[in-house]
């Protein structure tokens, strides 16, 4: 794979930066069109890369790219799974170069979806390219490209249990997640659940003059942080009853294999320029992110935000608040445990409204498996060191489904690194990591 | 005046109207012009009223316009403060008629600045018109227009002393409040202050993925929520340190005194659609909102807004709160406090900004002073029944200035009501106290 990509490397970025040009943003309407655009565009990519079939297929919401090369139905199969829609871009002015212009500085490919997960995603066909090219196939390979990650995967559950027999398979392989470094390669053996939701507080009927009934009228603002003040505990709890009910404890032993991932506390508070951590009590930072569920406010408004003063007491206040779970946790319980706590627990004064966005659950994938151990042989050849199993704390929460409807695990296998801060602007992708990635790849199909 | 009100009430009208239309938002740096052209406005009906003097006069901010009749300097000379600049009008699209296109409807006139507060200070130059039109002025009659006090006054205390003995006076009339009822007149005598403040917490220093950071990233928005909700102990009480040691409490025949003013509880949460008040322990909706401090949440703001969901934990979170304030606690004073105790409570993991805006201190007028007998004796016979003393919880911080500035106490008689509501969509201005309020100006001015 190495010398094949040295030969084509011009041909490959050249590819991948035609599909970073478009802007397919599955949560922003007016891209609908871009997305059956990079829909097309990936499947012709397959096909180039020597797919039988590669089709765009609709479902209820984005298309889905369905691919497949079927070469002996003894053979195991394997089903990639990637997605190219990408994340929002704002703000935009904290982009240094546009984040549809995919520009290479300093060794790494810059844009919106350069990692997360169009870059990604690219490397498993090139992969799939390199083996049709050379005749060393030896799996029945299938794709699923979807359109709809970044919103929660709406539409792929259902559309996945349309086909399931189209996409029957041993595993499903995935590259959509980070990996401690560069120098410390790892493979994700877990990933967190998901459950999105929003609150809205009303207190008066009509925005108010805080002068005249600031004191005696309820502010829903006011109200809004406290009820979210109350959501943890001084030991970084989380309050809504019965939410840690089916969290799995991890052994001793667990935590201690675990916690042989390298992490260096100094030089995350350094990237991050953040004085300390803090979470919840008993539990490291890695476990804190990976083992542990958590509650974030994701985004908060109300009243008046521009420039200067204004002294008004609001009508409403609003919140978007998610929670990462672990298994066991099922996230529509959590969903529901989190609605009744704050429906029992309501300030006097104001009304509240609580929906549920979407959610996932989270997922384990066990290292004895034949699936990891061939990834991990393949990245201890490519890298030259061992990679340790990682509890990452990221949710692709939809692959807990496929999981059950498919009846197969997923194995994560992520090259990108912390340093890409996907989901944010300036978003990268180290060229070392794309190119090491795309061998790895190429080695798991030789172990597996 | 009812005579003259009823045979010039179209040109009334029409020129108020026309004062309207102008859109001097002073916080919107876009209506520059429009400031000035208000300011004219305004200085040529002076001119048409009587006045020997308008002009429109430079500050380091929005013009003031200067009027006056000096008629013999050994007379009481009253000086009427008002001001031409309005509120912002967002949300737009909550306005069943245009904010700067006055129209008539249900007997009242709705517009932005119809009481707030270009119709109330219309009916002080209508009732100096009339006293200049009969040969009736008894006073030396002088006018302050300023352009500033919704973004706090920033300009009028320097060149009020710039211009001391030009605004030399013995009691400065004030229309820029509300009283209780239509048939419950009341007469303000106290108003509470303000003390406006922005805080802005910082996390990590870019907006991060929650899923990989949550749960050992402190949130700036968990942060914040934390502050704000630790402001305001489980009794009501502002828990900033200090802040309650230069409050002047109410004796209890005070209370009892200020207890009379008729108040309607089931009204009031009616009218504002909540199902209950709340605030400081031991004290009435009325006393929370009129003699009691309070603080106010009344913006709020960071992390993903927009619609749907996104899964990121932002670096930075932001609230604008202010706080009223009663005699005899100092603006700067509460301000330092405030920034103190916040920066004395960080949440680990975050960093805190406090800035101050600006402020005003509250002030007491004696209901036993000249100037408050008249005007109580005028709205008497007006309205049929003796205006209550009302401790409003507005607050004109530049007044409590003025008082200092000129040694002269200000007198509020306000003409809105609640119904008006100002600050807000829809505001509006009853035609009937737009004729009892000139009437009632017209009487003080026989009476005083």
């Amino acid at each position: 794979m190495k010398q094949y990509y040295a030969e084509n490397k011009d041909r490959f970025i050249d590819e991948l930066f035609n599909l970073l040009r478009i802007p397919s943003i599955s949560s922003e309407p007016e891209h609908k069109a871009d997305m059956y655009r990079c829909a097309e565009e990936i499947s012709g990519l397959l096909r180039k890369a020597g797919a039988d079939r590669a089709d765009v297929m609709e479902t209820e919401g984005h298309p889905v790219v369905y691919g497949e090369k079927i070469i002996d139905p003894s053979l195991k199969t394997i089903l990639v799974y990637g997605h190219y829609d990408v994340q929002p871009v704002d703000p935009v002015d904290l982009w240094k170069s546009g984040p549809f212009d995919p520009q290479i500085r300093d060794g790494a490919i810059y844009a919106r979806g350069a990692n997360d997960d169009k870059g990604q995603s690219f490397m498993h066909i090139k992969a799939f390219e390199y083996l049709t090219a050379k005749g060393m196939q030896r799996h029945n390979i299938k794709f699923i490209l979807e359109g709809e990650e970044e919103i929660g995967s709406p539409s792929l559950a259902k559309w996945a249990r349309e086909h399931k027999d189209m996409l029957a398979c041993d595993i499903i392989l995935v590259s959509d997640t980070t990996m401690i470094g560069e120098d410390t390669p790892s493979i994700n053996c877990g990933m967190r659940g998901l459950t999105y939701m929003e609150i809205e507080v009303t207190g008066p009927n009509k925005d108010l003059h805080s002068g005249h009934y600031g004191g005696a009228v309820v502010n829903p603002l006011n109200a809004l942080c406290k009820i979210i003040d109350n959501l943890i505990d001084k030991d970084g709890r989380i309050t809504v009853k019965g939410f840690y009910d089916d969290v799995v404890e991890l052994s001793a032993e667990d935590r201690a294999m675990l916690a042989k991932a390298p992490f260096d506390a100094e030089e995350y508070r350094k990237f991050l320029d953040i004085d300390d951590v803090d979470g919840e009590r008993g539990y490291s930072t890695p476990e804190r992110t990976g083992i542990r569920p958590c509650l974030d406010v994701n985004g908060i408004w109300g009243g008046f935000t521009g420039e200067g003063a204004k002294t008004v007491l609001p009508s409403k206040a609003h919140a978007k608040i998610s929670m990462r779970t672990v298994p066991n946790q099922d996230w529509k319980k959590i969903a529901k445990l989190f609605e009744a706590h704050i429906m029992a627990n309501v300030p006097k004064g104001v009304r509240v409204k609580v929906t549920a966005h979407h959610g996932g659950n989270g997922f384990l994938i066990p290292i004895s498996s034949p699936a990891y151990k061939a990834a991990s042989r393949a990245i201890h050849e490519v890298y030259g060191i061992e990679p340790v199993p990682n509890r990452g704390g990221g949710s692709i929460p939809v692959l807990a489904e496929m999981q059950q409807i498919l009846k197969a695990d997923p194995l994560l296998i992520g090259f990108g690194l912390e340093r890409d801060t996907i989901h944010s602007p300036n978003e990268s992708y180290l060229l070392s990591q794309f190119e090491k990635g795309m061998e790895s790849i190429a080695l798991f199909y030789k172990y597996f």
